[in-house]
């Protein structure tokens, strides 16, 4: 038997009691039985997200949620921003493009975040621009940009919708929608939420319903204005994921009481005794700033592959954790520290890390990661 | 405690088998331990419709699939032929006009069939019709089209996809889709599959690849192309539902175990059970003809509303059956014999139906309903 350990960025580990609410008999989504915990997780996705506004659920992945914040706000031929430092970045001009907008490009080097001047000037350049997209967990580069910085940019512009794609930063992050002018902001279930994949969040301003109003682009399934009123009335307008609903009742309950600010505390403290550790075996960071407390990308080391160290990883030690993504692939290899995670699922990471590089023959000092895990918590 | 039963036609009861499952630890997706399931789903699926074509997984509810298969095959101009007779059929309107087509619609009144000559007739009309779209049962009137005669007509036309609905219908109808020439074939897993919602299935023949390829409406979530590259690998082109695929698998091998005819051969006699004991308690089936194997519509007596029926069946004796859709709303209830469905299942929804009646005051001799489906079931 290999005993198995996920750390990989999405889908994160479930915790026992999520897996066993979500294991109960199949209830009615249009029933009495139902429209309560709807109603609960409602109100919990509220708080998560720090904000009034509503907050959809919808029926499919963080792609889904992408796709809805794109084409129920925005027509062909309108010009947008996108902050583009990674494959998930690239999605959103993917999306934009296919609805027909017209994108503007950051263009930010991977492993680096925005430096909001730069959409300051982008959006002083062209005050045609209707909205501008970005990650606040870049997952393909570890790297967070400063959605509090860039918000206070975009909020002063009438005409202009900030959309955020939280899906990994959400849980891990404090992210306040409503104080940092998040328009629209997207998550998913199987990321710091803890529970499987197939739900996506998204929350909409009041600004954002508004433009709402005048967007041409053709929807159906991720009809927003048509779920704005059904979820008012605790029923979704498909028929609702019922399991994962439940299962996300569960999971809101969990992180109300540890209490939202120790679970960003928790969070924070996770990816800095990873990134201690990443250094104390004599690796670097692949984020060159910013670094994400959802998850770590490390470089591999000169002459290794970064595929070979995930898969060695994953087949010869249990650990799934992730490779890299587009142009890092083979170049860095990742671990998360996201969702249902404590400090030993760390140590294993790290153990793992150095026994790997060991058994490729790269000088590593077995158990230098380790030690310094447990040195940062010991503080 | 009120012991509850679900006898509703979606989401249906799920197996302790599948519950069982889908209770187990998560896994990643793009790995190893999870591709040989999502491969032996895909074969299962291939059995189920009877094809040699893709049958493709998406993460979303089976409306999610009507989508995709609008727009991944038809663009913003095309003339599209709807079959409507209940509200799904109108779904399909709203769909191919959400996304430009030019909608043909042959009203069929709610609790009949379509004729297939009618269909005929419609497209030797206009020869520029480019796809017909179907519903195999309409769920909100329980009635089923013959897909296999409308199925004969449009495979003659070169130009022309047959796009059936079959979400209420698989499991429980014997519908072979490549003898019957079915383009696109939607399916859903909160019906006959047993399982939660979160999951669509989408068949696509070599005739509807090939005019896929001119498709020109916007696609971006349910890209089908993209997801038959990824799923030929045994990948989702997404994050997959993987809790969900995990109960898809066990769910295709208990109906392999079963065998697909004694499958359907059980549908057809719960049905046919169910439909003798309406008569038997003096009711009307709101099928006029070809009543579905999946549900029974039943109207309600007159002076009795059909949504009070419904309420009082859930909340006085723990049964949830259905009420009326759109304009059928308190003329008919609805009890599904679909899925985890034995004739016990049976026996209780009548013994219910004939208690609640009782108790509203309408004639009905306690226990006539259930001596028929005993003596239906001990021939």
């Amino acid at each position: 038997m290999l005993k198995k350990y996920l750390l990989a960025p999405g889908p994160t580990p479930i915790p026992p009691e999520i897996l066993l609410a979500m294991s109960g008999p199949i209830i009615h989504h249009r029933s009495t039985d139902f429209t309560p915990i709807l109603e609960s997780a409602r109100k919990g996705l509220k708080k998560l997200y720090q904000t009034k506004n509503d907050v959809l659920i919808l029926c499919s992945t963080g792609t889904g949620g992408m796709v809805g914040a794109v084409n129920n706000f925005f027509s062909a031929g309108d010009k947008v921003l996108v902050i583009n430092g990674g494959k998930f970045g690239e999605r959103w001009t993917q999306i934009c493009r296919e609805y027909g907008l017209k994108v503007k490009e950051i263009e930010v080097e991977w492993g680096y975040a925005v430096k909001p001047e730069e959409v300051e000037k982008a959006l002083k350049k062209d005050p045609a621009i209707k909205g501008v997209f970005i990650q606040a967990t870049e997952t393909s580069t570890g790297v967070n940009h400063d959605i509090k910085k860039v918000g206070e940019i975009v909020k002063k512009r009438a005409n202009t919708l900030f959309v955020v794609d939280a899906i990994s930063a959400l849980v891990a992050h404090d992210i306040k929608t409503d104080a940092w002018g998040i328009d629209i902001m997207v998550g998913g279930s199987q990321k710091g939420l803890m529970l499987p994949p197939g739900l996506a969040f998204v929350s909409v301003s009041e600004k954002a319903w508004k433009k709402a109003k005048k967007a041409s682009s053709p929807k159906f399934y991720f009809n927003f204005k048509k779920e704005r009123v059904s979820q008012a009335k605790n029923q979704t307008n498909f028929t609702s994921a019922v399991t994962l609903i439940i299962g996300l009742d569960e999971s809101l309950k969990m992180l109300q009481k540890e209490g939202l600010k120790n679970v960003f505390k928790r969070h924070k403290k996770l990816a800095a005794a990873t990134r201690q550790a990443v250094k104390a075996i004599g690796l670097e960071l692949f984020a060159r700033e910013s670094p994400s407390d959802s998850l770590t990308a490390i470089v591999a080391p000169k002459g290794l592959d970064g595929q070979e160290i995930y898969k060695t990883l994953k087949d010869k030690y249990g650990i799934t954790a992730a490779g890299g993504q587009g142009r890092a692939r083979g170049k860095i290899f990742r671990i998360a520290h996201l969702g249902y995670t404590g400090m030993f699922d760390i140590i294993t990471a790290v153990a793992g890390i150095e026994m790997v590089l060991a058994g490729m023959g790269h000088p590593v000092d077995p158990g230098s990661g380790v030690a310094a895990v447990e040195r940062f918590f010991l503080k």
